[in-house]
């Protein structure tokens, strides 16, 4: 079994995760968002990738919240933003939520040609890796990335992922996948690689420095979500 | 000015390296080639992409020599393969080497909507740096990669461009500019980093250590090869 790992979720073809599974990382904040939601008793999140598809996804469903962000603050008229702080049982429990971000959730939608699609983060970054263990196929870890772009945030959670992983069964690990590592094992505090990149500077200019720190907690969350059929849940 | 890494030559499209200078790098080993070529006295280096293309090329051009690879062996055929250790004088003094690699001609070809578009390796390091801080571009260095993929080599070497880039003037490092410097930083002897690259092991099985060894030697040439209207020269 392989690891691998698309920096982008621009990069992300049907043909590039075909008979994999795949794991979705944006760490800050999108799958971070969805792990706590679900942690707090969220029947479902939708993710979605437009305002507009939000809006009609809403007139489908019963019991509905809707949360998201552009450029990483809350939408009009949507009752949560993109901060796991907010999805807490009060707001979510037994809720669909439906979620757009400007780039996790497209990175999710993308990923649907695998096998198998999980939702990972340093929140389950253990969780994850055992489930992924479970099955026999070879892992694509998809960065969602910032705007596009490579994200350092979301690369070092792949490395403590990988980590994890290699301390469960043995993988062949791919050139950007040892790069992960290396960077982790480097950095295991984390925040001293995070600090450098961009979006962690957005968000710290926003003032979202507990957000930060929440997402930064390896290991707080014992669950996996799963995207199947356009829906994220615990259990199919 | 700005400082990005494409990490494959897959990726490059005409979009994402529009009005910048281009570092294109293979260190293992068609840009050490390129290099060792020019500096050894060839008058060109025209890349082609494929072996049908080479010897079109070849009947419309005097004074031609053919290298290039295919799974890192010489082509049937052809005078030379892909070691820059057969680029010595005696071989291309004023010839127009016609050369077609499995990685390194695409990322070239495919740069060709940059406004400027250099050869670099660890061999040029320095010299390819002086070079883009000569102009105002934002700068992308796009690394060949292997197959497809992200390679290891590459990317440490484009930590090493970064650095000397650095030394001379100031830039604006994306993420995954600052991950190769760290990189770099944490491997300066490049080997303890490139010894894990999958592409590594294939050349050394191919009993090609004193090739590595070359293409390993920073700033041996001070020489920057250009790209130009389908040919690379050190001067137009």
């Amino acid at each position: 079994m392989k690891i691998d790992i698309i920096t982008t979720g621009n990069h992300v073809t049907p043909e590039s995760v075909k008979n994999t599974t795949v794991i979705v990382i944006d760490v800050l904040r999108a799958t971070s968002v969805i792990i706590s939601a679900l942690k707090n008793g969220a029947k479902s999140v939708v993710p979605v990738t437009s305002v507009e598809e939000a809006l009609e996804t809403k007139k489908k469903l019963e019991n509905v919240i809707l949360g998201g962000e552009r450029k990483a603050q809350k939408i009009e008229g949507f009752e949560l933003s993109n901060s796991p702080l907010e999805y807490g049982s009060t707001a979510v429990y037994d809720k669909n939520v439906i979620l757009t971000t400007t780039n996790g959730t497209h990175a999710i939608s993308k990923s649907s040609a695998a096998n198998k699609v999980y939702i990972g983060a340093l929140l389950n970054a253990r969780a994850v890796s055992e489930k992924v263990a479970e099955g026999g196929d070879d892992v694509v870890i998809v960065n969602s990335g910032t705007n596009g772009q490579f994200s350092m945030d979301d690369f070092i959670a792949s490395g403590a992922v990988i980590s994890e992983m290699l301390s469960i069964r043995d993988y062949e690990l791919s050139d950007v996948a040892k790069t992960a590592l290396l960077i982790y094992k480097a950095h295991p505090d984390f925040l001293s690689y995070i600090r450098e990149a961009r979006h962690y500077k957005v968000l710290m200019d926003l003032g979202l420095e507990e957000d930060i720190r929440l997402c930064l907690h390896k290991d707080l969350y014992d669950i996996v979500p799963e995207y199947k059929n356009g829906i994220i849940k615990l259990n199919f």
